[in-house]
């Protein structure tokens, strides 16, 4: 079952290789099937070079398996719980790229210091809270899913405006319309952690509320005119 | 028309990729024919996997298309007024590459620590004013267009001993007598923005005037011993 | 003799080049076969790319060379004080990794800022003390295995929930229960080192210890659950 | 002529490519034919892509040319001051390599921080004093092999056992045996350099006398016994 959707979620997580985002096993993409209500995801722990798309596994919102020999990615929970609260986002990405896992380490927010941040989201990549002892004991990535919900609804942040988010002392995840979108989200956002690291340590400010605004829309919303139509 | 021109463009634009300077379809080459008066400039948000020398746009210098099916780069209006405003310039580059973004983001020129920078301009890269919010909201991108130029003017630089400037909070525009000269001075900037983000960091000083107009001069202008002639 | 084992410990020898840990000959990974007390260690300075799995050098315990025509690496004394002294370790790999280089030329400590640290490693990955002239003029490559081992006996480490050490003033050594991990975790120190550098220059504090718990035994141990059966 | 020197100077100009060290045609390298008094060096500004063995230029040791069409480097007189000053040098290589040129315009001495620098020369890689205006107004280039050739003698240091300088504001200059090996003492300088960076912003140490002298005689004059006989 959804075969091509195994085929795109396979995609878009070789696609981290090629970005240069993951070492070894680390990271994973997921895709949602909104009308079925099924998510696809790739195996725990198995060789990027050895994966196929079969083995996907095929799991309903509650985290049951519907199809799929091997384990799905420890991860899953989170996943699920973003699918759950964000109900636009169609696909999911989860890597340990170097540089936005240097700012989620040092809990620290990516502030939009620029044009190449703002093309991509509105506003500073938010960095979660540390998960509580209780949280981190049972049902951690369930947990893990809902700090980042969490974070999103008090600081009264916007999940389509801003597609990916720090986990505390842990790394990004990002989202989008799908598998492949996430998996392009994961890039921009270690590119946009690698400028925002270097303008840091030379001292940069925030950009103007104005430049921020008029990047993003010309390239997102009804009045776009970055691109084809 | 202009199809030598075109595959010009169109190979400048793929070198963007070959010197690692773009992700995706971040950063635009263009060229002018100065007899004729027109622009030809890489379409706006177009995979440079698939895009071909046919699908460069023509546009006279007041911004009407002359040939193409495809829209225009939306920097497009900063191209235009350098070319109107630097008479000398042939051909022109935008990246957004990681060390020029972030001293762009950082609002800091790139100072001339040594040779490097010296062999490349005369001078600092200068990082222009931030556009206010009325530039901004209408013409942003011609604005961008003329807070480049009135940089240069208030600040007396040559534009020929300087090919290159940082926009504020943005990023990186070179130039040069052709499309690929200006896409060579893009590659040539992020190195000599990397050169400066280590030295600055390791707390350097400005090269002497002496020693910055002796490799200026020794590759540039009539008494030039660089090279083969 | 040892014609598999030997073939292992060429292949993780060649693997830290293409983990990009290596310049020209820097470098070494060693296997041993418990049962027999024979280590097996590639030649020193042997260029990698006419390196053969039969120009490996066998050892017993003691240094004394049982097969092999060439040299066996000069740190040969060092992974064998190793073998001797953490009888569960398989396998051991030593690097010029430039960052992990650059916190034990700095004669700090990898501090666990985050998740991926947690998944390698269980608390800090230890800088030595630096050796004293005695221990360097004689028997230097033996004494630096002492080193190593007082480290962990000094601080309470055990080496099997931190395979891998930085030497003072030197670099890296990691283990695994064969060749081929020891390697790995060379690559994976690396990646750390990396993101402790960036953490570090922004300020970060150390992970919560429940969250370290938590992603080492999700991995590792009787009641992991990563990955497949 | 000398032929085989040629055909030498040649592949290792072309192995600064390989090592990562140059963009564009920045960086040369020479050899010296001790016995008949002549030095081949890469022509100036010429594509690396295009360039020919039987490109390289012959030249005396006063700067007379015996044979080529091509300009010789620019950087000529200083590879001739070089040899003349430091006669068991048999290849000198030029780079603009990143790291080493962010010290070299700090002005900042290569600190042996550890045993990776230790193993490749003998106490710090020094940074020449700045060229004042006289030196830099006539004979730049010849100034520059004194300055170094200078600060080599003022400081004591023996060039046989330090094979690299930084000259101040501009890059790194390395020497060995032959044109290949000089080649290979830049790309480890640019490697030594990048430990550095590292290490001296993360606080460290100069490495112990002791040590600094293990490393360098394990690998180096009559006790050596690193690698093979």
């Amino acid at each position: 079952m959804l075969e091509a959707l195994k085929e795109e979620v396979y995609k878009a997580n070789l696609s981290l290789v090629e970005y240069k985002l993951v070492l070894f096993t680390w990271g994973n993409v997921s895709a949602i099937d909104r009308e079925k209500g099924l998510v696809v995801i790739k195996p725990s722990g198995v060789d990027y070079a050895t994966m196929k798309p079969s083995d996907m596994v095929v799991l309903d919102l509650d985290g049951n398996k519907v199809e799929g020999d091997l384990n799905p990615s420890s991860d899953t929970p989170t996943h699920l719980e973003l699918y759950r609260s964000f109900p636009e986002v169609g696909g999911i990405a989860h890597t340990h790229s170097t540089f936005a896992v240097g700012f989620a380490q040092a809990a620290k927010d990516i502030i939009p210091y620029g044009t190449t941040h703002a093309d991509f989201a509105f506003g500073a990549i938010p960095c979660t809270r540390d998960l509580n002892g209780i949280e981190i004991k049972d049902e951690y990535e369930l947990n893990t899913g809902k700090v980042i919900v969490e974070c999103f609804e008090e600081r009264g942040i916007d999940y389509n405006a801003v597609p990916g988010v720090l986990v505390h002392s842990h790394g990004p995840f990002t989202w989008g319309k799908n598998a492949d979108a996430a998996a392009k989200n994961s890039a921009i956002l270690e590119e946009v952690s690698k400028m925002a690291y270097l303008s840091e340590t030379l001292g940069a400010k925030e950009a103007s509320k104005n430049i921020q605004k008029k990047h993003y829309f010309r390239k997102h919303g009804a009045n776009a005119y970055y691109g084809q139509k």
